[in-house]
This record gives C-alpha cells, structure tokens and sequence, in this order.
C-alpha cells in the first residue's frame, strides 16, 4: 500500500486548476436522506417516546418497551468511571480538568455581563444568562469519541446550563464504558441511549420521557446532520461539520517524521479527511514523502489513511512562507499547525483557521485531546464565519437598557424623527409621550 | 375600528390552554416559495450578473443590462444623506453615534483576543478576528428601514469588517433617500439597488460583478428569509426573523396611555406582530384598554394595529409581578418592558428575551432608533438560545495553542492514552513522537 499526496507547486501555470480540484468537497445532501429524516421527526414530534422505542428497536435492535430502560442512570456513568483503568482514569480526568480550565478563562474574557451608564443617568449593557438545558449528541458505534463527550458538556457546564442530556446510540447494546466514564467527568446530567434523527427529535420537542432541550449540540452521521439542520430554528444547534482537515505550514526546521505523523493523525479519521502540507523546502516535501513511505506500513488504519492521501491529500511547495500563510487563509482549515522555529512570525499573518497549533511540539493531537482548547472547529472553510465550539455556544445575551427621564428627552426627540421618516407613528409617540413631563 | 386583546387571567381554569393557542405561530415555509428560490440560487450560480439582471427586471421592474448600472456609488449614498431636512440628517448621524459607542463598548466587553501561559510555558488563548466582508440585506419598498441599516452596518463596521456590501431593492427604480443616507453614515462601501433571493444569491456565491461576501445578515420577505437558510453553510447568515412582538410587565404605576401606544408601536408593524401585556392589576388593564380605545382612532396605521392586536394581542391579569416574570421566561419574548417603579426588583428574575427596557421611560421605541442597542433581536422564543445581533456576529474566533517542549511532555502521555482508548494510533503517535527528546 502506497499513500502519495499530490504533489503542487505554486510556480507552475497549473496550480490554481490542480489547487481547486484538490479542494472541492460538496456538502449535498440525500434527498432520499432527507426525506426519511423529516418522516422521523415528524413521526417523533406527534407520538413521542413510542416513536423513538420502534425506531431504536429497527436500527439499533434495542428491544426496550419503555423509554426509561434506555435511560443510563447516574450511578452507571459513574461504575463505568471507576471501573475504568487507573491510566485512563487519570488521563481522563486530567483531560477535562485541562479543557474546563481553558473555557473557564473563556467566560471570564468574553462570557461576563456588563454595563455601563450615560452622563444623564442612561444605563445600557448586556446580559448574559447560560441556557436552561441543552443536549449533546454522541454518535455511537465505531466513532465513539469519549474526548468529544468532554468538548461538548464541559463548555456547557461552565456556562451554568442547567441541564444537560446525552444521546448515545447504543447498536445492539453495546455500551462505550469511556464514554460512559467521561459523562461522568464532564457533568452530564441526563444521558439516553437513543441515536439517529429519533434521538435530535426527542431532544428537540421532546417526548414524555425526554425533556425538550433549547440546543443540540455534537456530531453525528449524514441522518443527524439532517436531523439537526431541520430542528434548527425550534431549537439551536451547532454547526454542522463537514469532514476533517489540517493544513500544515512548515519552514522544514520540524523533524519530517513528526509532521508526517501529523498528517497520518488526520488522515486516519476518515477517507474524506483532507490533510496538506505547505512548504518553501522542496527536500523537506520529499523527506515528509519518505516518512510517509516509511510510517504508513505500522499503522493499524493504514487503508484509511492512504485513501485519504491519495484521494484528498497535497504536499504543495510555495515560493515562500508568506505565501503558504496566504494559502492558508484562502483554504481556512479546521486544524493549522505552524510548524515553524518562528511560528510568532507567522501567526498574524493567519487570519481565517478554527485552531492554530504553534511551534513543532504542538501536535494537533495535543489539542485534540487534552492541552484545553475545544476540539469542535469550524470545517470546509467555515472558519471564515464560524468559531470553535466554546462556552458562548451555551450563553445566550439580553440587551439591557434603561432611560432616565432626563435620557428620555434627547432620546425621544431623535427617535421621533426617525420613526416619523420610517412611517411609523406608534413608535414616534410613544417617544414624545415621555417628553411630556 | 375596535381593537381589543384577548383578555386572560392566569387563575382561570382554562388559562393555559388559551394562552397557549394565543401564542401559536407556525414558521413554516411554502413549498412553492422553496422551489422558487431554490431555482433562483442555481442560476445565479451558474449564470452570475446575467440571471441578476434579468430577475431584477423581471422583479423590479428595473431595464439595466449591465450590473454597474444597478451600483449606487459613494457619492451617490453621500448626495442622498447631504439632501437630508437638517433635522433627519442630525437624528440619523445621533442615532449612528449612540449606536456605535454601545458597540464599541460590546466589543471591548466580549470580542477581544486573550490568551494565557501555564506553569511550563505552554501558551493557550483566543484570537478574535473580524470577518472580511459581509453582505447586508435591506428590504425594499413599504418596510424599507433607514434604522436597519445602522443596526446591521455599525456592527460589522466596528467589528472592523473589511468590506460591507448592502443590497437594497429599488421596484420601479424608486429610491429611499433616508436608507441611502443611512448607508452612507454607517460605513457601507459598497451598494447595488437588486434584492430577493438573486440578491442573497448574488452575495453567497459572488457574481462578475457583486463579490463573495462570508456572511449574509439583515430581514426580508419569504424568499429573502429562505434563500438564506439555503445558502447558510456556504456562507455564515444570522437569524432568521419572525414576526416581531412585545411582552410588557406593569406593576400599574406606568401612565396607562405610554403602555397602550408601545403595544400599538409593536402591533403597527404588520397584523401578524404580537403585543402582551401582563399585570396583577386588574383596573389597570382596564385603564389601558380604554386608551386602547382613545387612541385607535388617531393611528394612521389604526387597521394593522386592530387586525394585530385583535388576532393576536393579549392582556393578561396575573397573581402577582413575579408570575409575570415566570410567564415572560416561558415566552422569551423579543421586546420585553418592564414598566414599574422598581425594575431592577425583577430584572434578575428575566432569563429569557431579546432586550429588556427598564422603568417607564424606556420605551421600546427608543431603543428600536437611538438607545445604542441593536434592534435585531431573537423573535418567536428563540431568545431561549439565541442574542440580538452584536459585534460578535461580525468576528469569528481562532483557538490560539502553543505547547511547550516541557508542556509536550505532560500532555503527550495523557493524549497518547486516551486516543488509543479512541482507536486513533495516528493521534497518539504524534503525541508519542514529542515525547522522545
């Protein structure tokens, strides 16, 4: 098995065609898929918990004739926690202390009410108030990621939510004991093991047994995706993610193994993941290659990986590192990595990335797992709108404002003009009505 | 002409019942309207300019046949605000200064980088950065607001955003000059007179001629509101708008008349507005339905009003301030007047609404124009999950991690135990491979 990223380079009359093709990825979706979606929800919305029990017994052959035998108790979360490794145990526990402390520093720098007061007494600000629950969708079965259990209730908890319920297909009943254990850690309130379109249905208009929540947020398969897109609006949700992607830009000062390895990281995820390497270096793009070459081989997702690096991967020689850092912020990856002995340099010339690894130590995988920042990015160039998943995601604001008299008066005086030339004379007199005293 | 809201009282047995088919609105969209636009997107897309051109003849009724034609250019935003009576001019420019101070001081609040080290050196942090262009959508004809335009543009134009395109339909080639004047007091730079979905489309996918923008915000009609969630994804859109309402608490000291004309202000937009107003106080509620009645007469608007306040108005008895408050939680209304002596008594008590005007002076109309707050605000209870447009809406975040070659040590060992409990050997080799020296 071979994995040969395509190789470009930017000086060649060719490169803007070649670069585009390599990055094209359609985010359609099914309409088959679609249409089977919208029958769940609408089938959830009218008979609740039976609908969810029949669509559990069809796809994930759960025979529970009630919806609280598919309710994972407190004390289950926490036997699955103990009865856990003492490694992973503690690996899990530094993790989420790590993450809650990155978003703890979050809400204080960007999370906080505040106001403040005009000379005549005016006081304006903002409010800023958790959401009362929300839910957290976990996809089950061969991607079932306890990490992404953490990155999704911790900034959550920190918030303030009130509640928060996990979904959690179970296929066949077979249960994750690490993303049991790391619902405990995190702070899961309520967790279900339910999945698919049923599972963002339950949450979103709830059933006698699933408490309506205000938002979903988490990953899942092209059904959940649509699920979720189509609840939108009753009720919040993240973003929803296209697959994974790190570009790396490299001065070829990183041992060539470790970045190859990085790309591997990515590429493992999935055959649509997209991994590319940008350099100045044309041997530090052939010594990558080598590695790649060398490494592919003792990797257990080695199928995975070279599809992946066949199909969608590019090692992409620029003129010089401003040029890569242009690149990047043409493309806007998910995952940046400035592999660099002088990635401060670089840094604010990149203006668009959902996380920026600085420096040969900052493996994605660091950041991935466990240096604090979340691991839910904006994907396919959404980082040019769109932001990481963070505790604002579970805050919402209220402006405030309150009028003096005296505010009353200058205020009234400009907001009448305004209505009067907008052809709204409501609001024009309800503005001079409190001129009057 | 009679308008007379609903009268409930929450200790009645069918109080809930009939409260809750009070509030009832559906967001449903038309099929038909969805087929439209979905056709509309896919030509501009495909056709750019060309497919523009021919909807906005075929829409506007405007016979251009090439699109710099549809451009209004600076001057042309600079004549209009010039051309302004002194006294629109000087209310347009006030209410853009209040504005921009109060988004000033949302952004130093909430929307500035930050970052910390730990012990070992490791950096980790946010950076926050504005988007580069935005596309500002501004409705036409009988609803076209001047006051939109500033609370869509200042934001962004504080936020630091690169390039804010407006697009504002001009049927029959029929200019507003307070919208032109507005757009040139806010910072937009530049402007075509096209709108419906060939203009979101135009925005979304760029044209010849109107370049890609990375966020769409602003109101609009059917297609506007649907073209929107369609091409959000591709680009970054904000909320999509229901009908506007106001929720109004009187604990009766406020004069009855101010209450009456701010549920008029809310009911004059469009029949399907909504205007509640609650209050233990039952003589009160009788005194504001007599102004109700006085003042009817004299609203040049008095047939929206009554069609408005008749469907879906309501007054409501309540046990005390408190249910008020609990009542007005359940609604998360849009507009929220907390019209009483003491608001700040109640205020902690208000988890869910868009804004919130405190005391008898602040009238919502106020705050629509002039306050400083933004007038786009969650509607239809998503104020539950969702904030009135911001600074915020303009910026996206960058998760800033720099690990330490100390850092990589500590980190690498717990990344490298949980992701081989994930099944991800590419992520714990990366980590692993730091380890080494």
């Amino acid at each position: 098995m071979k994995a040969t990223p395509l190789r470009l380079r930017t000086d060649s009359a060719d490169f803007e065609t070649a670069f585009q093709a390599r990055l094209h990825w359609s985010a359609d979706t099914d309409a088959a898929i679609e249409q089977r979606v919208a029958d769940i929800l609408a089938d959830v919305q009218q008979r609740g918990d039976a609908a969810v029990l029949e669509y559990t017994q069809r796809f994930d052959g759960l025979a529970a004739t009630e919806m609280h035998a598919l309710e994972l108790t407190a004390a289950e979360l926490k036997a699955a926690f103990d009865g856990l490794p003492d490694v992973q145990r503690q690996a899990l526990q530094a993790a989420a202390e790590r993450v809650r402390r990155y978003h703890e520093a979050q809400k204080k720098a960007s999370g906080e009410s505040w106001s403040y007061r005009d000379e005549d007494g005016t006081l304006l600000g903002q409010k800023v108030t958790p959401l009362d629950r929300v839910g957290i969708y976990v996809p089950g079965g061969k991607a079932a990621y306890p990490s992404s259990v953490l990155m999704n209730a911790i900034p959550a908890q920190v918030a303030g939510v009130g509640e928060i319920i996990m979904v959690v297909p179970t296929p066949q009943g077979a249960k994750n004991a690490l993303v049991l254990a790391a619902a405990h850690v995190a702070g899961v309130h309520r967790a279900f093991t339910i999945g698919g379109a049923q599972a963002v249905a339950a949450l979103a208009y709830g059933t006698q047994t699933v408490p309506k929540v205000d938002k979903i947020t988490g990953p899942g398969n092209a059904y959940v995706a649509s699920a979720k897109k189509r609840v939108f609006g009753t009720v919040g949700i993240d973003m929803i993610a296209g697959p994974s992607e790190i570009l790396v830009l490299a001065d070829g000062s990183t041992p060539a193994e470790w970045v190859a390895m990085d790309l591997f990281s990515q590429a493992e995820h999935d055959e649509l993941a997209q991994s590319i390497l940008l350099s100045p270096d044309a041997a530090y793009l052939d010594a990558v290659q080598r590695e790649i070459d060398r490494l592919l081989p003792e990797m257990p997702r080695a199928g995975i990986i070279a599809k992946s690096l066949n199909d969608r991967g590019a090692l992409i020689l620029t003129r010089d590192m401003e040029e890569a850092c242009a690149i990047s912020n043409r493309i806007a990856p998910e995952h940046l990595e400035v592999s660099s002995q002088d990635p401060q340099r670089w840094e604010p010339l990149l203006r668009h990335a959902g996380a920026i690894f600085l420096g040969a130590y900052t493996s994605e995988s660091l950041g991935d797992y466990c240096a604090g920042p979340n691991h839910v990015l904006p994907t396919s160039g959404t980082a040019r709108f769109s932001s990481p998943l963070g505790v604002y995601d579970f805050q919402k604001r209220s402006s405030l404002i309150e009028v003096s008299k005296a505010g009353a008066q200058t205020l009234g005086r400009i907001a009448s003009v305004l209505a009067h030339g907008e052809g709204l004379q409501g609001h024009a007199r309800a503005a001079e009505m409190r001129l009057k005293d």
